[in-house]
């Protein structure tokens, strides 16, 4: 329940439910086959349900996650929860809004069942008798969970990590339920360094004599050098190296070392404090099932193929990476972004600066928040508000919109904020969807409601399958470009026509000021106007375009010259583009 | 000993040798002050050696390596030393010139002391008892050696990872022995994140009831779970992400786990499978003690800092990195390399483009061979014939030795294969660096013995102290870069003047040609033509250079102008620079 609700307080004071679950007679049945007689879910709730049930958050935590994501349990410094920055009044999931509900995973041991539970049947802790678990039995305990408080639809569901994969999972398996779909520094499976990772974690600890093949218990203090050592290996993993290196470098410690091969670097004792840490609130089995939940997760695997996964989705998505997470690497949320994509689903696809590394979700989400909050429906809104204002003063966007037959889908290379995106979708663009290189550009485009993929241009559309648009747009954007003639590819091969608008260098006030001034022209754009600083990489005539066009066998379908003077439009009427004309729009195929 | 020496063989059967170095009445002393009564080191050696005893290569092995790193010991399939394909006739240290000197590791255990020896005082093993040691203590034992065979100069000492350690302690501390020192995917010290996963491995042997304190010999099997652990972790850092994807992925073994946390992912039972084979190969005790050295090395905390310490050394060095190396990432080599050089020394430092990881210097040294083939001296070749061939037929090249003075220090931008820079020390230059981006050029610059570093000069050249030459020099490099102006201001902060020649835009055959065929101007050069791929990102003429002169401060020394024809020789007759010079070179300072 939400307490205090002052903005800058968060959701205040919480506390964790225990639902138990009524079973039908067979038990809660897993995919292993097995069932489970008993069920208990621990969660946590803040904001408020609307009459309509139509504002819940479901947020799904990672590995060594809990119920408890926001607010404190009494004590506000030590007891927040895990994700308390991202959630609460104003924030980025924001309770003022919509109804939040964490819930512990099966197979935990924070409250939910799992291999820690006592089984009523024995009335001693399950231990190696628990059943193994999938990250789909995990969703499936969540979902009567969300039947029990008798809710049936997500308005989003959201996570991170290990939490990315069950939102994954939602989305594909659950498509009824959800409407939109966050999946932030996660991937479709785990690469081999991560699986390489987690099976030495487990190494570790199976290794550990006390484990007692899991049944330990009632005997000692269980496996706790394999744990502590696990959670080590985990932590690594964690940081980049970057953060560790800035949090740790070669720091000593002040106190010697205590073991003969102990050494007083920070970076020893901080590893150390999270074993021990780790040891207070974690269960040992419940780390061996959850990670080999995580490790066996396998989009590919269970569906065919990403594509095939997702084409069974109705979702929006959100996928957001994180620049320097090495575990889940921003290469695989690009692929489920991409797979999206191929499978008609609409999706936006950012990055996120952020040197923490994978944590960063954890620690650092005040831009993650933003380009949550963007994504994020808005309550008691109309959709079509979200669009954007509507610019009518820039002829280019005029042109544009008249060279785009209604119902289309198109494709806005270097988008910038989203402008011209919002003005074609007024004009009838059915699909559209930005690409930028700018994390603020994307956000905005999001915001706007559009779907877009944060990419550089110039290394290629190679996620984009080809003829997946009607039309791709370089509004502005060609002389920026490094590799201009394979952007020209690329986007003739994602769309059936490109649209390219620019300025024409070759007009005769540039040739005339070049003749006298001997200044190479630096054509005006949005851009500053020094050769050294304008940001233009290629200047080209119209004549420079055409002898490309000819080249690369690109039909030129549609020009719409502008002049801006009287002798401009003269030349023009004696059909003398290159010198008449000082802004270029073509539409072009191959 | 040398065996069959035929192209291709490598250098045949070899055998391990064994020399008991006769020590003081007080024993080898240790950095910790304590001593070891007796010292046995294990050495290979390949190649003969020369009457004046000059050519001498010293190759220093990594942790888990030992002598035997060429040839084969009776079964050349089984028994291949760790780096034969780097050692042997015609190979990157070439045998036919070379007397190759590989040695066991103080602390090891394939021959040399270490804490798996007999202690003759007690007549059991040293275990526990046995003194921690250190990457001098390691190179001294070496040097002993080197005295007992006779040898007290090296013409180059090698080695890679942990041996690149060995190698920079070589260079500074013992100056008057070494001639060429070459480093390679190694560190000035430990990062916080090689330094934990360190941490983490010796703990787990630590952690294994079975160490025993470090006095398991005589007790059962000894920590073979937590030594395995420890080389399974080991063994993650040694690959690069994509290198574990493309041996692995997710693919799965036949067989089914053999335990209930087991998974049959290949990359599980590669990892059983090489922590296994440690177990028949290593030491746990040798484990801890030289990770512990590993980790203690660090140069800053030694001598105060990189510059200080190889202030003190007199070797050529080349510094050697791996792209994927994310153990000893390219920038620890980078930061060795810049200290260096601000330390005066000479130095080549290179980036091998190789998706392996650390790993790359073990098992992919086609591109290291040629790296380090070009650096080591040609023995009984005399010095000056390195430099390379003269062509005095460009006459910008003329120009630009007519604008230095003779015995000065010469940065050359963008330097490609270095002919300007030999041909600048032909014509007295004193020292000559080398920047490219291009490893080909890398290597061809460091063939004809001038100093080079593998960077990208639109990145900055922030490794290089204010002043450190008195001329850097842009030969058709300016118009290639992103970023000119910061370029420019780098040159002018490393050099005291800067030497600049690039086709000028401006002249009136280029505006002439604009004016009548609308083609924006691309200067002829080294490079192709049209406007899309010329590789050209910045086209300016003189007039255009100039204005960015004024704005940056930026004084004009010394030009002179190239024109093609009568008609420029005239314009530049009547002063009209900018449309008579089809070249130009300038010299510039700040």
């Amino acid at each position: 329940m939400t307490g205090a609700n002052s903005i800058g307080e968060g959701v205040g004071r919480v506390e964790t439910r225990f639902a138990d679950i009524s079973l039908p007679s067979e038990g809660f049945r897993l995919e292993c086959g097995r069932s489970l007689r008993q069920l208990r879910i621990a969660y946590e709730t803040y904001g408020r349900l609307s009459p309509q049930k139509d504002n819940v958050v479901f947020v799904c935590h990672a590995l060594s996650g809990d119920a408890h994501a926001a607010g404190h349990h009494g004590d506000p410094e030590r007891t927040r929860g895990w994700w308390d920055a991202m959630i609460g009044p104003g924030r980025g999931i924001d309770t003022d809004h919509y109804h939040v509900i964490c819930a512990n995973i099966l197979g935990g041991c924070k409250g939910t069942t799992g291999p820690s539970s006592i089984n009523s049947d024995t009335g001693r802790p399950y231990g190696s008798s628990f059943p193994p678990i999938t990250v789909w039995d995990i969703g499936e305990a969540h979902r009567l969970l969300l039947s029990h408080l008798g809710i049936n639809r997500l308005a989003a569901v959201i996570g991170g990590s290990f939490g990315g994969m069950q939102v994954l999972e939602w989305a594909i398996r659950r498509p009824d339920m959800v409407s939109r779909a966050v999946c932030i520094a996660s991937a479709p499976r785990l690469s081999a360094q991560a699986l390489a990772f987690d099976v030495v974690g487990r190494d570790a600890i199976t290794s550990d004599p006390e484990w007692r093949g899991g049944d330990y218990y009632d005997a000692g203090r269980g496996p706790v050098l394999g744990l502590a050592l696990a959670r080590k290996i985990g932590h690594i993993t964690y940081l980049s190296q970057e953060m560790m290196e800035r949090k740790f470098g070669r720091e000593r410690m002040a106190a010697p070392p205590c073991g003969n091969f102990s050494t007083n670097f920070q970076v020893e004792s901080y590893l150390d404090h999270q074993g021990d840490k780790f040891l207070e609130r974690f269960d040992a089995n419940s780390y061996l099932y959850i990670t080999k939940a995580m490790d066996e997760f396998d989009i590919v695997e269970r569906y065919g193929s990403l594509e095939k996964a997702f084409s069974m989705a109705r979702a929006r998505m959100l996928v957001a990476a994180v620049s320097s997470d090495w575990l889940f690497p921003p290469e695989q949320s690009s692929l489920l972004a991409n797979a999206m994509l191929r499978a008609g689903r609409s999706v936006a696809y950012c990055v996120l600066q952020a040197p923490h590394g994978h944590d960063a979700f954890l620690v650092d989400v005040s831009r993650l928040s933003d380009v949550i909050r963007a994504f994020l429906p808005w309550v008691g809104v109309p959709a079509d508000h979200q669009i954007g204002s509507d610019r009518t003063d820039r002829p280019e966007f005029q042109i544009i919109a008249s060279m785009i037959k209604p119902g289309s889908r198109v494709l806005d290379l270097g988008c910038g904020d989203g402008e011209l995106l919002s003005f074609l979708r007024k004009r009838g663009a059915a699909d559209t969807m930005g690409v930028d290189i700018d994390i603020d550009s994307v956000i905005a485009v999001i915001d706007r409601g559009h779907d877009v993929f944060q990419a550089d241009i110039d290394a290629g559309l190679a996620a984009m399958p080809d003829r997946s648009y009607d039309y791709a747009v370089l509004s502005e954007t060609l002389p920026l470009l490094r590799r201009p003639r394979f952007v020209l590819s690329e986007m003739l091969r994602v769309a059936r026509e490109g649209i390219i608008s620019f300025p024409n260098t070759g007009s005769w006030r540039h040739r005339a000021a070049f003749l006298f001034s001997g200044r190479v022209p630096v054509p005006r754009g949005r851009i500053a106007e020094a050769w050294y600083d304008s940001g233009i990489l290629h200047s080209f005539s119209w004549a420079d375009f055409v002898d490309l066009c000819r080249r690369d066998g690109i039909k030129i379908v549609q020009t719409v010259c502008l002049p801006t003077c009287a002798a401009g439009r003269l030349l023009l009427g004696m059909g003398r583009q290159n010198l008449g004309a000082e802004h270029i729009l073509v539409r072009v195929t191959k």
